[in-house]
């Protein structure tokens, strides 16, 4: 049972892009930033609900399946649930459509408490306010003997490293420049000190370095 | 004929490091920055003239040997030569010792001019106060057909990488998290878009980026 994150991280440290407009929501470099992951045959199944058997196959594609794999329950943050957009719609239930890709109980960290727990095929968001290490022992005793996975966003998971409660960090680190947006190191001087780090180059020249206890 | 530039940073893309004090010159986080490098059989020959045959022989020692040829000139600032260091020797010759592993013309931009160039066994030093461009175009004259390598410290590779005078840039990314030092990254948003990129694990787990155009 071990509490991992992933994130797709730029050169430069980036996790998340602030280039967005109105007119361009993602921001033209989202795409540059998870273009990767995105492109796998396993984010187009789970995510995309796309089984045409089109997507890549190689060493990202491997992290992918391994990112849903053994994952018992997930913690995340209002918005990457999707609290933050479509605030004028009452029925709005979050980014991730009819079909949520988490199939598990996912733990949603938001002022918006009391809240009903929402259940969709297979995932069930249960919205609580509360610290990390509470959240956190919410998310392990409903994993049972499964990890449990510090969705995002950065915000979120920099709480949760930051509070020495992650055993696993995968990050997967696109060759590209940003030099803007919401760092993942700022505050974590010799995080590395207390992991194993390993390396590997996909085929799309995403840098996976891994960390773990 | 290449202008080309070689790096050790940090995973968060500190080029150097700042944790230096008086009886401790290097720091803690030089050696974890450079060690690698440091560590392989060409730095030991040709930095520290070590010729017992020790040193790592994999994937660093191949870029350490890369980093030493065809190089037909250098341009390196004026911390780098050394005159930051020993100011009350009036004979301080620069870090180098008498047989600097650089065996070639040197130019050190540097506010002390005039000043006599310093030849050491087959490494000439001439100081020059001028413009990247200016100073770019000596060294490549200089160099005749061979390369020009932009030496650094950081302030100065900065200025070439940011003047779009470097054809191929080398960091070696040492998988650590310093937090602290001087940012290679944080001026260049979209560096790599004018350059093909390759990377490579080496066994010690630097991870080798590769900047070509």
């Amino acid at each position: 049972m071990a509490v991992r994150v992933d994130l797709n991280i730029s050169l430069d440290g980036f996790a998340t892009t602030t280039d967005q407009t109105p007119d361009n929501p993602f921001g033209d470099d989202w795409p540059r930033l998870v273009g990767a992951y995105a492109s796998t045959r396993t984010f187009r199944e789970r995510v995309m609900h796309d089984m045409s058997g089109e997507g890549s196959t190689g060493v990202d594609d491997a992290y992918a399946r391994a990112y849903f794999t053994n994952i018992g329950a997930e913690i995340m943050g209002a918005g990457m649930f999707g609290f933050h957009s479509n605030l004028e719609d009452p029925n709005w239930q979050g980014w991730w459509g009819d079909q949520p890709p988490f199939e598990c109980p996912v733990f949603v960290l938001t002022n918006r408490v009391p809240r009903p727990s929402l259940e969709l095929s297979g995932t069930s968001f249960h919205f609580i306010s509360t610290t990390p290490e509470a959240a956190l022992k919410l998310a392990l005793d409903a994993a049972g003997s499964r990890d449990v996975r510090i969705g995002g966003g950065a915000s979120v998971v920099l709480d949760f490293l930051k509070a020495g409660l992650v055993d696993q960090l995968h990050v997967a680190i696109a060759p590209i420049v940003l030099g803007q947006g919401r760092q993942l190191w700022s505050e974590l001087r010799g995080f590395e000190t207390a992991f194993e780090v390993t390396s590997e180059i996909a085929e799309s020249g995403t840098i996976h370095v891994t960390f773990r206890r």
